[in-house]
């Protein structure tokens, strides 16, 4: 894929995100491309290519938002990443043109998206690409469940530390923040909030707000998704410690 | 090797192509090299280091093809590479000038190959880094058998996915597709040819053309590797499965 | 981080040293470091992210020596390269404009050294990051024990083919060469010098003076780590074979 891009537009500076995932893993490359997107300058090409389907009859799409492109399968891979953008165009990529000829059936990261990313890269405009697309692929994101004494939350990622990252946003917490929390994920029943991984002793679990504003369970020195045995999917409970009294 | 490169050359655009392999497999890094090169832009500089040899009395060479340069250790893994291109010259890296001085005996990727290479990057001819080189070291190819109603060939490669490259081209199976196909590849004694991975339920096998045109094994959403116990050096067989009869 | 560090700085080449750490190896990340940081060109900016203290109060610096600016937490990290560089000025990170803001207590890589890196590479001098600092952590460097027949020394490193580096350096070695040496390390109790990987053969373990010019430990074609059953910290000798006598 480096190369295509390269070959077609020698400007173009590429980056790795992570090559961490497991293979045809789209919600963890939805997940992982959401959490650093933002962080690369205005007018970036992001290509995502966690591609089971390729070669079958999902479409191909490229994006354009307020700030910047995306380049890659409609499976959902870019929903993530899409829900906070201000969508301004999409396109289905058809226009074989702009393609590598002749394109495989089992790898379009290098014959159909590289190719792609990489003209746009060099100021091709997206509506070359092909004909406007509209009911992207979303996946659905896990909704907490908030009551007033309780949240009910699931893991959605495990970084490659083995953090376990949940769908409880930091103010949802605030909100609870007024008395102490006690937290519950799989086989650890009382988990408190830590402002930092080292905060708690070597081996012990702790919950924090994490990197991308969400609550995250993590073992300080080790794998929380190993010790807890816990991965994307499981649920995780944020509960109300009991106040404390004055008398008793 | 990227700090020496850029130190030598610092307009040179370094890319990795695989870190995947297992340490010291040539063939494999043979593999990958051919499996990628062609989709690099005309003049780049191809360095291989896989390179258990290092230190011993195994040659060091250049080679300048007709569109590529290529840098690496005389030991077979660039020859599947350059198989495929018309060879304008071949040189041996003895001219000590080029390399980093003390020379390591385990690291000639820093010491020898990432200087050479950042050389010629930056316009040294080739040339001037020794004497010419004949007698290529050059892996076999295992060349598949061809019948009438059979052919029998050898998995070549694994990739990262798990997926069972094979040593049989797409033209040779072109001759066969009048009828339909029946493959054997280990304990998997039925499988159908596909278009494309997600063609066949998960977890079932299928057979496909790959992205560099050769038959390969996979396994909807898993290591067919895995799965099917096999690797590099297993036989595979493809047979016409029997016709059709109009009577009987 | 490149992401910010290219947004910042968009000129900069950001180059991986290694993603094959344990998470929160800190000494291993000093080695890699150390063993790496000199092959760089003059004047690039070395950032270090083990960081198992994030969000704790383990300070964050910038230091400069005659060749080198480094980036990265006051752990010990940049120790091991800093031990051999001449120190020109050292500097806390405290100014928080130079930083990503929010500032979140999980991944200062992103939020606090890419950014001060990408700064410092597009030329803001150091002394703009904070308060001069004093009194770095430093890891401490196992020396080994020199006898006149025999040295005794510790694995520092395990490389990613399972190489065991050690503590002695080329020069002590030299001093006992006049006579052949054995050496034991685990289960290997007579290992002999040799001058490179496939000098021995296959399965069998050799000792012989790697590319950072220390005494390291290889199987030929295996991991020696894996097959002697060493890490860091496990001890290794070296001893004066009994000389040869001219009679008896």
């Amino acid at each position: 894929m480096k190369g295509v891009i390269l070959g077609l537009c020698p400007k173009a500076v590429v980056v790795d995100i992570t090559h961490d995932l497991l293979p045809g893993d789209i919600r963890s490359g939805a997940f992982a491309l959401a959490a650093s997107y933002r962080y690369f300058p205005k007018g970036t090409v992001h290509v995502a290519v966690v591609d089971p389907g390729v070669g079958s009859s999902r479409l191909a799409i490229a994006v354009e938002t307020a700030d910047y492109l995306f380049v890659g399968p409609d499976n959902g891979v870019l929903s993530f990443a899409l829900a906070r953008e201000k969508i301004k165009a999409v396109r289905r990529l058809e226009n074989k043109k702009c393609f590598l000829q002749p394109v495989s059936s089992t790898f379009h990261g290098r014959d159909v998206f590289a190719p792609v990313a990489a003209r746009l890269c060099c100021g091709l405009a997206i509506q070359k690409l092909g004909p406007v697309h509209r009911d992207l692929v979303r996946l659905s994101w896990p909704e907490p469940s908030v009551g007033k004494a309780e949240l009910r939350g699931t893991i959605v990622y495990v970084d490659r530390f083995g953090n376990l990252i949940t769908n409880l946003r930091e103010d949802l917490l605030r909100n609870l923040a007024a008395s102490s929390m006690r937290i519950r994920a799989g086989r650890a029943s009382a988990i408190s909030m830590a402002t930092h991984y080292a905060a708690v002793p070597k081996g012990r679990p702790a919950a924090l707000i994490g990197s991308s504003g969400l609550l995250e369970i993590a073992v300080n020195g080790d794998s929380a998704a190993r010790k807890l045995k816990l991965t994307v999917g499981d649920p995780i409970q944020v509960r109300l410690s009991r106040p404390n009294k004055t008398s008793n």
